[in-house]
């Protein structure tokens, strides 16, 4: 934690995680008088209308990745409708970053409001001419929804940026307090504008294989999931720790596991107190998603966090994707029960705002300018945000997609029980919705599943990943799971 | 260019820039029925509502760089309305990013259009998941828009992370023609996740010294501007050429110019030839905007684009500030008369969307997901760039922009000749508005300038910038130079 490194640390209380208020209300899916009330497919996916669209997208622009083309006036909650008119159950979300459903009214409403399109019109360079609003916007939305403890943000654009900020953060950070008070020398300000040493230390960030953390050129150094996000991309020289490899189900393998959390916890704390290159900051997902939903006890992550502080190594918690409510807390590292707070947590994709939030003054840089852009955020996206925190609120849809999750996760061990071969390693419990599990077949699966009208996503090697929106509910639940097994008995 | 590494290169033809129509119009202005006749200033500013307001913000949000805060809602066309009630002639523009005036009714029913209000609220996984109008969204937008001879884009978020996209384009590029179709070795795909070569290469990108491209890891690495933007952040060890410092009036100092010239080419081909880190690409801005407004001719642009396609070097033109008009054509690059074009043309500030064009399909990586990640730009921007491009050439305010800029060129010119030694370095002669002059008391006359009711910025280390709108016109030329000349004389 930041205090540890200069003498009379101030203590910080114990941390018990943000507290839920549970509201008893009708269900979520009560917002949308619209939404389908099943899948229905008639085509091929993608079919010939969303073919000929992607044909003719392909002349400007790369379409390969794309899985098919979407009517989005025509998608209405859980359901997306593609192109041809084939209706889908949507588990995976636009990559886990759509929070209330398509269409959600409450958010059109938002985007109809005369902040919203003051924001589109007049943008601002929020670092220089803020509008007068922006104190408001902020207190009521993005600091609202903050992890406890966490009273200051910055905004930016997306994932990737917003853990690029808080390695800028940390990097300053350490320097500042070695510098402890004096001014840059004129070798640091000469040095630096030729990308040497000392004024562009060799400092690094430590991260974990396996993880994801964006793909700009900071960020996908601390990128651990895939060759292909980092083939001839050049990288910096920084450490990557084992992340545990869990065996599952938890409960028949807990000595094995815990001796491999400890295993790589030893290793973390080599790389910290060798790597040649300082460790500035420690960077980790609550669960490692793109890189296959792997997951580590609140133990391992408690251990992190004594281990950063004991070093005076700062603990960037990247909630990206794990985020807003999905795990059945607002906040994933909420089921860790830590001493202390992290000391930076970033966010993205549900939010639609991004940024990271911090609590220390420290971590703003000793002067001004040395974090700054030109837009640095966007009030559009931060009003979007304040919006889906209280619908979040009003709906108690955090305690909801925990409830639905157990539900879920249940229907998915019977499924396993069914159909051993099929439905390997399911993890997630008591992780809210965002659930998965390994399948031998997986491409087949996905196919057979899309074909069924249920649109799920993959990840790692052979995992399937569940990301569905926080409006999901018991009865898309039975849905995904009939569409699944008939998928994994053909 | 891109073929040059290749054999049988083929060849393009001789680029002649892009043909603007000129349409006989009423005045911009004509838009703005409520535009303010003058500027009107009641307290200092930031008066005391602005202070209150960032006293507030402050506790959460770091304020330091602020200017003043601004109620947006009473902003019109150029004027700026801050918290206290002042209003201000705007030639800032939120750091060169505003296009077409504050609160213009065009952009307002956009922002109010039943397509932006699903863009808001239903934001697409694009690369994914893209929506049925994304094609024509592209089509009618940002590709009518493009640099002639542009026929593909790459969208993003801001212009920091569209050159990291050209620079990762530039980087896959280079390698998969040395792999000249060889599948990746087993090394390069182990070393890669250990961010080691082969698979992470030490590869290059170079970039002038003074220049500006933004602040994320790769980009920061190529930004040379300031040492308060880079200081204690890693930085790969990337090579700066000289960028040319003319002497003004250019016409009493042609030759020594063009010695000054010769050198920075001479000293740009030593270092692509002998960088120990092969150079991929070499990004330059038309107008160096961030380091102080540094022009060079366009024979030296000339010449940079044929060294880098006989070394087989691609030519990145960074358009973030210089693009959408403000130098009196709609693209900076088109003003030099390219043999070829060059190989990526960036964007974002005043196009509000952002990203890279390109032309050609080998800046396509051999694979998909190589250039890839969630969101990939956003469709509620490329929406709103659309209807820019559009007001743009209704209004013909690119010619406008050239027009106007001749005559502030010319007021300056009178100004500097009033007073020499407050005026120097009058720069920009048919750049439009896009006009800068080095001010020996800058932060006093910034400062007067403003409490005269003119927000100007600055640039480098002396530098004023004028940066208008494109719907700035002669009358507000006339005040600007007015209010100038009363804070030069103070």
């Amino acid at each position: 934690m930041l205090s540890s490194v200069r003498a009379g640390a101030r203590r910080l209380p114990r941390y018990a995680g943000k507290v839920q208020v549970v509201r008893p209300m009708a269900t979520a899916s009560s917002v949308f008088h619209n939404e389908p009330p099943k899948p229905a497919v008639q085509t091929a996916i993608p079919g010939p209308r969303s073919k000929a669209a992607l044909e003719k997208l392909e002349k400007v622009f790369d379409t390969r990745s794309m899985n098919f083309v979407v009517d989005y006036d025509k998608c209405h909650g859980n359901y997306i409708v593609d192109h041809d008119g084939n209706v889908l159950l949507d588990a995976f979300a636009q990559i886990a970053s759509i929070p209330l459903g398509y269409n959600n009214p409450r958010l059109l409403e938002i985007a109809d409001s005369p902040q919203m399109k003051s924001a589109i019109v007049n943008r601002p360079a929020i670092g220089a001419f803020p509008s007068s609003e922006w104190a408001d916007v902020l207190e009521t939305g993005l600091l609202k929804a903050a992890p406890k403890g966490f009273s200051q943000v910055l905004t930016s654009m997306t994932g990737s940026d917003a853990n690029e900020l808080a390695f800028k953060a940390a990097f300053i950070w350490r320097r500042t307090q070695e510098r402890d008070g004096a001014e840059f020398t004129p070798e640091e300000l000469s040095s630096v504008m030729k990308n040497q040493e000392p004024g562009a230390p060799k400092y690094s960030i430590l991260s974990f294989e396996g993880g994801f953390h964006g793909r700009l050129f900071g960020s996908l150094s601390t990128t651990r999931s895939k060759a292909i996000h980092k083939l001839d991309i050049p990288a910096f020289d920084w450490p990557a720790a084992p992340f545990p490899k869990l065996q599952y189900p938890l409960e028949d393998h807990a000595a094995a596991n815990a001796a491999e959390e400890e295993r790589c916890l030893a290793e973390t704390e080599r790389l910290l107190a060798s790597w040649p290159q300082p460790v500035a900051a420690l960077i980790v997902e609550p669960i490692q998603s793109e890189g296959g939903d792997n997951h580590a006890s609140p133990a391992f992550f408690r251990r992190l966090r004594e281990m950063t502080a004991a070093r005076g190594v700062l603990m960037i918690v990247d909630e990206v994707q794990t985020g807003v409510g999905a795990t059945g807390k607002f906040w994933a590292h909420e089921h860790w029960d830590l001493p202390t707070p992290p000391d930076m947590v970033t966010f993205s994709k549900k939010a639609q705002a991004a940024g990271f939030y911090y609590r220390d003054d420290a971590l703003r840089p000793d002067k001004p300018y040395r974090q700054y852009n030109t837009w640095m955020g966007d009030p559009a996206r931060a009003l979007l945000f304040r919006g889906i925190h209280d619908e979040v609120a009003r709906l108690g849809l955090v305690e909801r997609t925990a409830e639905v999750g157990r539900y879920l996760y249940g229907k998915l061990e019977a499924l396993a029980a069914r159909h051993p071969g099929e439905v390997q390693n399911l993890r997630g419990r008591d992780r809210g919705t965002f659930i998965a599990f390994d399948s031998p077949r997986r491409e087949q699966v996905l196919a057979r599943a899309k074909a069924g009208g249920l649109n799920i996503g993959a990840s790692g090697d052979r995992a399937i990943r569940l990301r569905p929106m926080l409006v999901f509910e018991e009865k898309h639940a039975d849905i995904l799971i009939d569409i699944l097994e008939t998928a994994i008995k053909q």
